[in-house]
């Protein structure tokens, strides 16, 4: 199948302008499974709790949401998106899922970093797996990386490819996403952003890019810039996600000792 | 405190030998907390069962124990070492750890890689972290580094440093144990091993070295050579693993989402 990302740099607030940038690139793309990054219609640094609120969107009646929908039907893909979600009087930091048949279903981030504690409520979705009919794509946003917990639960749970919308600004996590792929054996699509913003004066923030696909086996498969807009499609073989296999003897779930992992 | 590894090249089967090589190594050096590799009297590449039963030794009663505690107490230091160990009728892939006043306690390998499971008889030790008086040090063995979940419960149960005694063949380990170290927020000494042992004909093995300290902040303090036998001592300040904060709003403990991590 195919598995395509774009890594872009938006404009802070303008959700149409975001949107309709990105749909036109991916008007043009064939791929079985877009990944978008974190918040992407948005940009990220938001002043404070109501200016997200203003900005955010109900998942799925939204805008964002039901452009996505048309979208994927027309080009007959799936596409996982970050976008900040209204739900109710609760402002989220989540990634929705359409497909060719509309909407699949929908993550809000479970770990939030930094100044997001100022901005977003946790979330209070499980970490779930969906099913496209092509793959099975688990969702985990930015630094949900930090924990291994995400990864592997997405994974055990049936995950072949963790779609893994994000806002880098941490230099490590392109790198650890090779661990969180070796130890799963999972394809890992990471689509972040390039730019800076400063809308809070002395606190730029330089996102650092470098999107990318790796397979189970740990290869990168590609990595986008540290500082341009990109898009890329590339094709992979979902079933060395399926066989969690290392060699003959090592199984990488089988061979967990949960007899040894409780914590009195 | 200090801590220190070595990086060998034992000859295969000779116990005496290689582990009097090492003690004159250690004799010389001053740390609080030294690691070795695993298996490092013996080599790695045993035939079979027997041949491995033969050559283990009971913990804490066997040469190796006692000569490495006899040492603990001369040069004042902390040693966690990898042998093979007979208890009963079973072998294991173990790691010995022992103090100034003595010893401390041991670990059987919970993860077996490849023909290791024609070998040894898995672990049947908890993850336990032991207090030398100046630190609270976790073991791991070598391929344990691929389960995430072999980490994060010696960092939940309160290990400052994993000591990690390794014979490593897969190339990904050394960059994979600093995902570990910024996940748990962890110092982690792993003693590798280099040379190559083919005793199994068309079987050759190759390690890899690259033995090495990182930090909490998933900083490499020294990485040694792929193919050199070395020593190293570094500084290193608990202070950095017993505070779990990444900023001033993530503490990495704390923000875990146990509620989400369960599988039905």
């Amino acid at each position: 199948m195919k598995v395509g990302f774009v890594q872009n740099n938006p404009l802070f607030g303008s959700i149409t302008n975001n949107l309709a940038r990105m749909a036109s690139v991916l008007a043009e793309q064939s791929a079985d499974l877009f990944v978008l990054p974190e918040l992407f219609t948005t940009g990220y640094q938001f002043l404070d709790r109501e200016e997200a609120c203003r900005l955010a969107e109900p998942i799925p009646d939204g805008l964002t949401t039901q452009t996505l929908v048309s979208l994927a039907r027309n080009i007959n893909t799936t596409i996982v998106a970050g976008i900040a979600e209204r739900e109710g009087d609760a402002v989220y930091n989540s990634a929705l899922m359409v497909g060719p048949k509309g909407y699949l279903g929908k993550y809000q981030k479970a770990h939030l970093f930094d100044s997001e504690k100022k901005i977003f409520a946790p979330g209070t979705t499980p970490l779930e797996v969906f099913d496209t009919g092509i793959a099975r794509v688990g969702i985990m946003i930015c630094f949900d990386w930090r924990f291994p917990e995400t990864a592997r639960t997405l994974a055990l749970k049936g995950a072949d490819i963790i779609a893994h919308p994000a806002n880098l600004v941490l230099e490590h996590c392109p790198e650890a996403m090779i661990t969180r792929c070796l130890e799963n054996r999972v394809f890992i699509v990471t689509a972040d952003r390039v730019g800076i913003e400063e809308r809070i004066e002395g606190q730029p923030l330089k996102f650092i890019g470098q999107s990318q696909v790796v397979t189970p086996d740990g290869d990168i498969l590609y990595r986008a810039s540290v500082d341009q807009e990109e898009f890329k499609v590339l094709e992979i073989d979902l079933h060395q996600a399926r066989d969690k296999r290392i060699n003959s003897l090592n199984h990488l779930f089988e061979d967990r000792r949960e007899d040894l992992y409780r914590i009195e």
